[in-house]
């Protein structure tokens, strides 16, 4: 694939998004296309399942196996009709979270087979594989008092789990990031965000641009 | 779990959804509580799901790499909430196609990984697993010219599928039941409907009643 795409992992509150809209920016103004969406969604079957996942449109609970597997055929159809025809004509995608997400969350969270989890999101993402991950490290509390202080206390369905749920995502980051040290790099996100920003760039010009 | 699962599988024509009632009232006659349901849907959210697979709701294809996780997904629902407590309470479910369907027309007939799909079929079920599976064997063209002449020619997507794809169907059908011989009884669909019947009955009485 002709395109790059680079994904955004950590736990709540580690500045993600504002580190991909960073980056993004920062490609389009050097004249690179870049593509963003959001996971699930991003396509209209996506958006379907995004609603059943967050809505509880069906008015009954997911199943934490039925949960696992909408998020990657959400993923599935998306890279299917949208980021692998994107990365095909050279375009650049930027995702604020991604396969990482599902091993991270589904699998240290929730308690589900990494390995078979790593498997459905190959099945989910065929040739779409990110080319570089950045993995904003900052400790949980740290990260959670951040989300709350940003949203006047209100907590998501994710931000309402036990303190426990968090740490293992936490260290089941860090133990899928030093399986794959080729791809995903760890960045410490409790420095200020254009330090954070500038530490990412190098990486992203070393690594994708001085070749 | 007290209860057991009976499904019925094979290519199109064949007769299982006759043989899966008639099975389902036998049982009932006795005295068994018998659900029996539907794949994908059986749940409100399975339901949301199987219109996004059948009626093109989005207007938008689907990915066949989608198409599988959304049966999967709706598998996973049915069998968290449905299936297994009614196993577990000791009803009997008497289905028309589940878990080796995957494996024939997503595995066998579109290519993909056979072993990756009994994996996200294990990951689907959880602990619901057939106790006894029958796999009703007919010609493929005999099979569709019965499907064919029953609905007047109006094929469906799948059958509308080139014939080479239903004779890998069939071929898949019979690796799968070879591989699980302990589970799977190979039964001859060219026979008279009640001759086969009695033959499936003979089946579940020697298999699941008589100890």
């Amino acid at each position: 694939m002709k395109g790059k795409l680079i994904t955004f992992e950590g736990v709540e509150g580690g500045g993600k998004s504002t580190q991909a809209v960073m980056l993004t920016q920062k490609l389009r103004s050097l004249g690179y296309e870049v593509l963003t969406t959001r996971e699930p969604g991003g396509t209209p079957t996506g958006e379907i399942i995004r609603d059943i996942l967050q809505n509880d449109k069906s008015g009954e609970p997911i199943s934490p196996a039925t949960e696992a597997l909408l998020f990657c055929a959400s993923r599935a159809q998306l890279c299917h009709y949208v980021l692998g025809p994107a990365l095909e004509r050279g375009a650049w995608v930027v995702l604020d979270r991604f396969t990482d997400s599902t091993l991270a969350y589904q699998g240290y969270g929730r308690g589900f087979d990494v390995e078979a989890l790593r498997q459905m999101n190959d099945f989910a993402t065929g040739p779409v594989k990110p080319a570089l991950t950045f993995l904003i490290n900052i400790p949980v509390e740290l990260g959670l008092s951040r989300v709350l202080s940003r949203s006047n206390g209100a907590r998501d369905r994710i931000e309402r789990e036990p303190i426990e749920f968090h740490h293992r995502l936490h260290a089941g980051y860090l133990e899928i990031a030093k399986r794959e040290p080729d791809r995903i790099v760890v960045i410490d996100g409790e420095k200020k965000q254009f330090d954070v920003a500038d530490e990412i760039w190098k990486v992203v010009e070393s690594r994708l641009l001085k070749h």
